[in-house]
């Protein structure tokens, strides 16, 4: 085993070491806590989980100057976009804050006891109640909203779940600063010491999910990753829930009327979600379906010509950027497909890369050029009338799907629409996928291998990933959670089958 | 390839051939159908899917006569037992049909375009959509509540879905008469040919399992049967949500007190929850935690004074039967248990047993104890104080925990109750498990073993299992379903972040 080192991706050097492995002892002593201070954080009800959420969001608001610097030193994103990440990041913890204090999350229902077609019913309390302890396996792409202190971590403690995190490989220091800001924001919140572990090394990350007192996985990586804990979770005795964002392909469509209206536009657009963040963004575009003729001709030159104008972008780590290389030199060798177009050349140190167009006509088209390349490019296919049902039908399940059309064109939009739905979680007209804002209608999930789920990992409704229903029949008040009494009325709740709203 | 027959378990002979195991054309026909109907089964909106449940319901009750008379010869269940299925049957198609016109489950939500602490955000809108045609696989102890014409089936109809259902052996006869009369109800209210479709055999169900068209798994079964369907899932290109119900212990929990105070009513009542149906109940209780000394020696003996005068039982098939004298045959044999009583002499024909009482000392209990036997039988652990927290904590999940108490131990029913929840998703209160109510507040469901999800297989919940979410930004309102539209305010919505009731 060895020592968790931090790289600067610049120049691939090592600059330090951070942490070591954690062992098997140390890391079920982490879980141990984890599952007793989840205990002890159920008991301090929703006020609690609302002060450790805006308590966690204050504290990442109060060291953003610090976590911005070393997050742009550890993953080579510009500061610019760190920042926005940052701020999105404490948006989320106070928005779950928000939710746990308007309740309906919890989905409490009360049916009183009463006649019913089947003769006499009990009385039944129906809500949701934290699964228990949650490990979360964060993102590289992004350090700080679906990282340790993301998206997932904040979902699990506002469902009333504690958390143990298995810090970034690729920015470790990051993860060990906003771990140490967590862990703090708890306290100051007065929350159970141990709610939020966290873990190192790989081997520590796999005996996590394997941990009997675990009781879900979310996890945002490459498909073979997510694959390599399933197999784990599914070899368990008791199986438990895992949350996977994998791969995404992200098509947009091109209709002959958007081509020609606006060819150009669309060309720059693209791009720029392309390229944005080096391309390693789970939304970014990684195909674009483009009606073959003069209008598509222009917009693929449009696109050649802003890809030459783009510098080399430097990439997370080694293996995304070997991972880009092997990727695109793929699509080289891909009969039908070829390389259109390449940004500025790469600096010789670090992780650095070149943007890269590539071009296929529709009747050449394989599964090769649906597997997502991670990293600045995208295949432009360009397809003839009569051609697109079979492509969109073909393509993998993604996070997104686009379509760009013109006014007059409500039909082909329409019949797009019916097409792409079931292969996206999210459709967007006439925009670009990436940018995920955090709000209660966002949907970021996906059919496979998109994800492997049928919840979202961004928005209030990422809360249901972590939480079990439970129903109380005939039970004493007592043992009653305050939200099922009778004269609770703070939250909405659903009685005798009609919702109420809080009174 | 076997022809499908339907037995008489009370003589185990075959009364008549039902159906040849249907070929992989065949089902290849039945998909592909069910695919391509359900798609204009989702265009007729939520008005065509109450009138097919309404339907349905309908057809059930005008054919309740045949429907119950062939019952009772497939599966040698009380008329009495198959009249209250079938009035169940009938209330929770009827149940899921109020469910989609008071829209809820929908989850629709609107956050309109504006500012936000990440800048200008677009317009979404996010809602369930049905996930696509489901496989169910029914159980053999409910032949209508669970099987062809039950819960999973009319779930995945109220979610807008198509379903193909594989015929249960123990009951084919039966499956095709359901099958008809869904047939015809879904004629009678205009829904689309094909919106529900059946395939006979192990194999074709296996097929069908894998097939890519099927999207989601409805099963209610053995672990065994579960674990076999879950392989293939895990085998396929594309995973997709295993729904099942599997083996379940179901725990009843006497105290001190309430052995005291009421134990021959505790007694009565328990032989008469491990009893009835033959014991083929998913929530009969399969242990029962009783005090040792001399008020839990008198509920012992008046259970076994009781079990003596219930007659032999006829199980379902000859599996059921099998497996029932192999569970107990192991209990005989595991060391610390013992037979305390017996019901009266099976006869020799047929798939009949006899009900046994056993029981055990806390100290002697092993893994052994906790294993589902499916059948008239349970086991009483007799626990000294201080017994109680290691034997709950040993416990397997199950769909129920109950707890019997008196009164006065206020502070031990809420010690039960915090020790029984992570291993119960209903917990009873001076009751008895089975009897499930479908009504909002249910939950039908449990920890592993009992289920494998987090979602409820009985009520209105259960339409969950079949929805996916989307979302669209900045869609043309011409795609977006009626209920994301501004104007629309017939059900409950989330608009801008806020709870809306109808108008």
């Amino acid at each position: 085993m060895t020592v968790i080192q931090s790289v600067d991706p610049s120049n691939g050097r090592v600059v330090e070491d951070v942490a070591q492995p954690t062992g098997d002892e140390q890391m079920n002593e982490v879980v141990r806590r984890a599952e007793s201070a989840g205990r002890a954080y159920e008991k301090g009800g929703r006020p609690l989980r609302t002060a450790v959420l805006r308590a966690v969001a204050d504290g990442l608001e109060a060291a953003c100057a610090e976590i911005v610097a070393l997050a742009v030193r550890e993953t080579a994103l510009s500061e610019a976009r760190l920042r926005g990440e940052l701020t999105r990041t404490v948006h989320q913890a106070r928005l779950f804050a928000d939710v746990v204090e308007e309740g309906s999350f919890l989905e409490a229902t009360i049916d009183h006891a009463g006649e019913t077609p089947m003769g006499p019913g009990p009385d039944l309390r129906r809500m949701l109640v934290p699964i228990g302890p949650v490990a979360v396996f964060g993102a590289g792409n992004f350090p700080l909203a679906f990282s340790v202190p993301g998206g997932d971590t904040v979902s699990a403690l506002a469902a009333g779940c504690s958390v143990v995190l298995k810090a970034h490989e690729s920015h470790p220091g990051l993860s060990l600063l906003t771990f140490k800001v967590i862990t703090e924001a708890v306290a100051a919140a007065r929350g159970p010491e141990g709610l939020v572990g966290m873990v190192f090394g790989r081997e520590a990350g796999a005996a996590l999910v394997a941990h009997p007192a675990v009781k879900a996985v979310g996890f945002t990586g490459s498909l073979t990753g997510g694959q390599a804990l399933l197999d784990i979770i599914n070899a368990r005795p008791e199986p438990i829930p895992f949350y996977g964002e994998l791969a995404s392909l992200n098509p947009v469509i091109v209709t002959e009327g958007a081509v020609k209206a606006r060819g150009p536009q669309i060309a720059a657009g693209l791009l720029k979600s392309v390229v944005g963040s080096g391309g390693q963004l789970c939304t970014k575009p990684g195909v674009a379906l483009v009606p073959a003729g003069t209008a598509g001709d222009a917009l693929v030159a449009e696109m050649a010509r802003l890809i030459r104008q783009e510098p080399a972008v430097t990439l997370l780590n080694s293996h995304i950027a070997a991972f880009y290389e092997k990727g695109t030199a793929y699509l080289d060798e891909t009969a039908g497909v070829s390389r259109t177009a390449e940004g500025g050349a790469s600096s010789t140190t670090g992780f650095s890369v070149t943007p890269r167009l590539f071009e296929a006509a529709a009747e050449s088209v394989s599964h090769r050029v649906f597997d997502e390349c991670f990293g600045p490019t995208v295949v432009v296919v360009r397809f003839q009338p009569g051609q697109i049902e079979a492509l969109v039908q073909a393509l993998p399940g993604s996070l997104t799907g686009t379509i760009h059309a013109q006014g007059a064109e409500e039909e082909t939009v329409e019949y797009l629409t019916e097409l792409l739905r079931p292969k996206a979680g999210r459709l967007l007209y006439d925009g670009f996928p990436t940018g995920v804002l955090v709000s209660w209608a966002q949907h970021h999930g996906g059919p496979w291998p998109s994800t492997n789920t049928l919840h979202t990992s961004v928005g209030p409704h990422a809360v249901r990933r972590f939480l079990r229903p439970v129903t109380w029949q005939n039970a004493p008040v007592a043992v009653l959670p305050e939200e099922l009494r009778d004269m609770y009325t703070a939250i909405p709740r659903r009685i005798d089958g009609w919702l109420v709203l809080p009174g």
